[in-house]
């Protein structure tokens, strides 16, 4: 370590302890990488932590503390208590309330710390939707509870990242047959400068991004839909006139293949599957989930809970990695201008 | 060959004369598997064929014929004249209504040669749908003009074939917001029979078919759409209960990556893009395009007229040999029975 300690502090909330979440964050602790980059602050409950460096088959020596801004010395573990849960209480692979009122504490707890300056960004080992809700039953998805707890109205949305490729998308979680009406001109505008911005911020001079269409065959001309003449392609023109390197709208059956190929630094999706479905294929799971539009990077690896190995001590842990060293650069590249800005 | 040839006889018509078709056809002719496997009768214009030849720089001393019944002696490459077109006529990489023209009158001649028994399968070299359009401005897509040319009202539809993994869809060329309204249990349900149909027809004794959800998360539960619940899991479980081999909805960011490691024969989509994200990212160029629900096999390669190589003899015929070997696959699997029904 330099005499100066200069790596970003990052609150760490343990997800959902049924999974394997808590066999995650131990194995976070112990990677040299992680330890090069980043200060990490675990957020929930040591015998959690334990408990899954027990899993994980590594020793963990955690200090507890008692406020964030207690002074870091060496690569110590550190613990601030968050959720209280004792590990003997959880059964493995079952979503239960208990569950998700843990996780839902750890993330709030990180979440506040983040938004008060006292940690720089925020990572999170997987959370599992169902025991989300068993615990807040307004819990809709990551980026509506976040922009709640953080009282966040400006636009923001979940960006996939696999190596150098970004994936945001217009709309997420609702109906497929409610996309279109969605899809204004002012949303894919926003969308296009979400994606800018959060791009340049992880390190990007200036993102290439690609825009995806709606409709088969990009609407064909108008013979399959007009939302590509309406709204898609006014928006990049705009976007183009802000001088953003921005291009579409192109089929989104084959825009993936371009971008896979090294034309684009990321791809802006109208809605869920069409992104997801591509992303997965290229092996996301292996990737990283960053909520953009917060302020401050929040950052999850890509891949679920995975109930049906939790326990075992075979998970890997390479995406979560990729999350934490993600936020860290992202930390590392902001300087002092404020590029997270909800705006 | 074999003292009495059994080969298929196939109709192949030359598509778009200003891509790669010329060329693809020529190079089919020269091609030692698909003379082991078929009997070729191409329709089109023995100058438009010649000077595919001579870009593909394959010999052919091609045999004019003057109908279809005509015995086949060896494998010398015979035409039966179709559309009629000089290619000294022709702009390479501009769709005009004359290539149009060119390549409907060559299909639909290979279509009327199918519907009466005179040939046992149709394949065609790529159309360029703008030309095609320019011949007939009733073109919608080759489903629709295939079903509208042999006057079939029963359930078609386009398959994509890449190796052992079919897919199909409900919807196709219309506009994403119509898609849901599509949805319906019927419309599932006969997606899903003539996908198990198919298949039997293509050799596979009891296809296993994924079905693909419509929504994101495949509805979860309700909360991002119905369509799961009210059309697509009760049109499963009436072709489960009529002992067809199906499972789903499964959410479709996922199951094509069941499908590629083996888990399905087939995947029926709910719209295009959903299925067209993940085979062409999966090499579906390489691919075979099959339109089922016509009382004979017809394919053609997936990709397309590749405007931006024609003539330079370069064009790769590897899906063009997939299309006639799995018609005649096709032709030979289906010995007596008449499972090319369109009901």
């Amino acid at each position: 370590m330099p005499a100066t300690d200069n790596r970003p502090l990052i609150a760490l909330a343990i997800g959902d302890p049924a999974g394997i979440s808590p066999e995650l964050t131990a194995r976070l602790l112990d990677r040299q990488e992680v330890q090069d980059a980043a200060r990490l602050l675990v957020i929930g409950d040591r015998r959690v932590l334990q408990d899954g460096a027990a899993i994980a088959g590594v020793e963990l020596d955690v200090e507890l503390v008692e406020h964030a801004a207690a002074p870091t010395v060496g690569n110590r573990p550190r613990l601030l208590p968050g959720g209280q849960l004792d590990p003997a209480t959880v059964q493995r692979g079952i979503a239960t309330r208990e569950g998700g009122a843990f996780a839902l504490t750890n993330y709030r707890l990180a979440l506040d710390l983040a938004a008060t300056g006292l940690v720089d960004a925020v990572c999170f080992t997987p959370f599992n939707k169902a025991a989300m809700k068993l615990a807040d039953a307004g819990y809709g998805d990551d980026i509506v509870y976040t922009a709640a707890t953080l009282g966040v109205t400006g636009p923001a949305s979940e960006f996939n990242v696999l190596g150098p490729l970004w994936n945001a998308r217009v709309t997420s979680h609702i109906p497929l047959s409610e996309v279109a009406g969605h899809i204004t001109e002012e949303a894919v505008l926003r969308g296009i400068r979400l994606t800018d911005t959060s791009l340049r911020a992880a390190g990007f001079p200036v993102p290439r991004i690609a825009v995806a269409a709606l409709n088969p065959h990009a609407g064909d001309g108008g013979n399959f839909g007009r939302e590509e003449i309406d709204a898609i392609e006014p928006a990049v023109r705009r976007a183009q006139a802000d001088q953003l390197r921005v291009e579409g709208p192109f089929p989104s059956d084959t825009v993936f293949l371009r971008a896979r190929s090294g034309a684009f630094d990321a791809v802006l999706t109208m809605y869920h599957d069409q992104g997801q479905i591509a992303m997965k294929l290229m092996g996301f799971d292996r990737g990283v989930t960053f909520l953009g539009g917060f302020g401050f990077p929040i950052c999850t690896p890509a891949h679920g809970t995975a109930y049906e190995i939790a326990g075992q001590g075979v998970a890997d842990a390479g995406a979560a990695v990729n999350a934490v060293l993600l936020a860290a650069k992202m930390v590392m590249d902001r300087g002092g201008e404020g590029v997270w800005g909800t705006s």
